[in-house]
């Protein structure tokens, strides 16, 4: 794995938190159940154990899930010497670890296909396809903040919801904070405020504790503050990540991100989403016709397992809302970034990747 | 107090909330930090003790807070016999507990002025005074609410935030939770959606346990979550208290109420504010000159005593928003609902009150 290393020193390996690595053949990563009060490396001796991580959340986001995804089947091909049935049985439990995680699934598929392919030498051909995977994720972060970070004024105070960082890619910024990582490194004079992100706290627990690594100063507020404070003048722009983005440019992202969009516009403030060209998704136009998926009410009436409702108290979760194309100032993806009108250009966006 | 038993029953005491009640010479009161898994009664021996309840928030909300002032009063008369000085001091104390509680204040003024323009039977004369208060604030809260009642549908669905309720007034309904009662008592068929209110989870905590008691049929959600609900058309109103409202209609309540309100708006919800024409303040014009209060950020960095965010993390915690009044539907008051434009009606309201 020399050449693994040696892209990740390329791409400075100081400054990456890692959410995923290999060591021989183990696989380590960082358990962000228990962030930040616990910063716990697990060792994963197995692809049944990924699969576990990967269901029970230990490990999450897109790209970092498509990476584990890589090294999960790097780490079949080594253990098996190669063995073909081995590394599709390993492809198959992976996959089904998160069937909605589209990077994971085509990640896995890409390697899938070398292992049909190639008669000799499978586990040297799907290592250097986990560095062409790790490879292309950095440089997406990459061009992706590059991009974003054009549009960041010098002494900006930006707003971010919930968790769109290095631990979900991989190890630089993800995608909201690659855009912030990339302005602090060009010399602007930053500041973030981070919503708390209820129920699940992915702002206060994940966000909070890169932004602290990485040395970008911010400030902790809960999700129903952001308004006040875009109406006081102290936020100059919004920029959140999203899970799936519509042909008409609706976007679906962690719930609350549309309360923050209507208040954006409410106060002239631009408003952006950092993305891949990949989340656009060509077969869904209308935001409205994406469906919600909702998750344990009980997320609602405790905090961290301590009760904070009467007992008998019905809640509900959903876990995404949309925000709609007319709140959205600019969709920041890895070419660039489109600005409205939107129907057109994402048409275009999407041609391309065919 | 035959009187003040017999008053009580008028207003059919089973269905009240009693903040605070009276029994002998001991005060009584509900211990609202506790709540929502311990409804602990607490007992008052004395002024000084009713003092520091008031000031560490065990009892909370302006028309409580009033009510408990009279009975502090009634309770240093009675144990000082009527002596003037006793009873004068008292008022001193209970007055700085919360000296920007309006509310308190102006009851205890009137109390000192019997105080001073009476020699005989001081006792008696401020039972009758309590009485008088008591039947005061009952009797705003049914009227309030019955005008509120008006404005709803039966089969509707109303956000609150916060807690406008029984233990913030007289135990019967407060402001926000009087036209929900009332709106219910009248036959309509209602469903609550409430905010939780972070950080300090009046939501969850206090008007969770007062619908549950009263049995008004409700959802506990987010904060970030009313969008999503109002843009899927679960939600048809939106109904919450308010601190203080200036002459042009923009008004101050807990922070958060400011996003419901741009969220209403966008989505064509009416929103309204339930408070009392002595709510308007008629030396401020633009809700912008509020001096909003910050609160310890602590309460954002830990939910309960358990810790959130990172060790070190700044947070900030404005404890009210402003809600600049082209996003206000109607004011609805003891005297009526108030519609825009505001600037004149809400004066008349002010030149009333002289």
């Amino acid at each position: 794995m020399d050449q693994l290393q040696e892209l990740i020193e390329r791409f400075h390996y100081e400054d990456l938190l890692l959410p995923v690595w290999l060591e021989k053949d183990r696989i380590f990563l960082i358990n962000q159940k228990k962030l930040p009060t616990t910063l716990e490396t697990l060792t994963i001796k197995n692809v049944d154990e990924l699969v576990s991580a990967i269901k029970n959340m230990t490990i999450r986001g897109s790209g970092a899930i498509g990476i584990s995804g890589a090294y999960g089947m790097y780490l079949a091909a080594v253990q098996s010497r190669g063995d073909r049935v081995a590394i599709q049985t390993a492809a198959k439990k992976l996959k089904s670890s998160r069937p909605t995680a589209v990077n994971l699934v085509k990640t896995i598929n890409e390697i899938l296909l070398i292992v049909e392919e190639t008669n000799t030498n499978i586990v040297d051909q799907i290592e250097e396809k986990l560095i062409e995977v790790l490879n292309r994720q950095l440089t997406f972060e990459f061009d992706l903040g590059k991009y974003g970070a054009e549009l960041i004024d010098d002494g900006d105070t930006i707003l971010t919801h919930c968790h769109s960082g290095a631990l979900a890619g991989s190890g630089y910024g993800g995608r909201a904070l690659s855009v912030l990582r990339k302005a602090k490194e060009s010399g602007k004079d930053i500041h973030v405020y981070v919503c708390e992100t209820r129920p699940y706290l992915q702002g206060a627990r994940i966000t909070a504790f890169e932004l602290k690594k990485f040395g970008i100063p911010f400030t902790l507020i809960t999700d129903n503050m952001s308004g006040y404070f875009m109406r006081k003048g102290d936020i100059q722009k919004v920029v959140v990540g999203s899970d799936r983005i519509t042909s008409h440019g609706d976007l679906a992202n962690k719930v609350g991100t549309y309360m923050h969009a209507i208040a954006a516009k409410e106060n002239n403030i631009p408003f952006y989403t950092a993305t891949s060209n990949h989340t656009i998704d060509s077969t869904i136009s209308v935001g409205d016709d994406i469906e919600i998926e909702y998750r344990n009410g009980a997320e609602v009436t405790s905090i961290q397992d301590k009760r904070i409702a009467p007992e008998g108290t019905k809640a509900v979760y959903p876990s995404f809302d949309i925000t709609p194309h007319h709140l959205v100032t600019g969709i920041i993806t890895e070419k660039g970034v489109i600005t409205p009108p939107y129907d057109e250009k994402l048409h275009k966006v999407v041609q391309l990747q065919v």
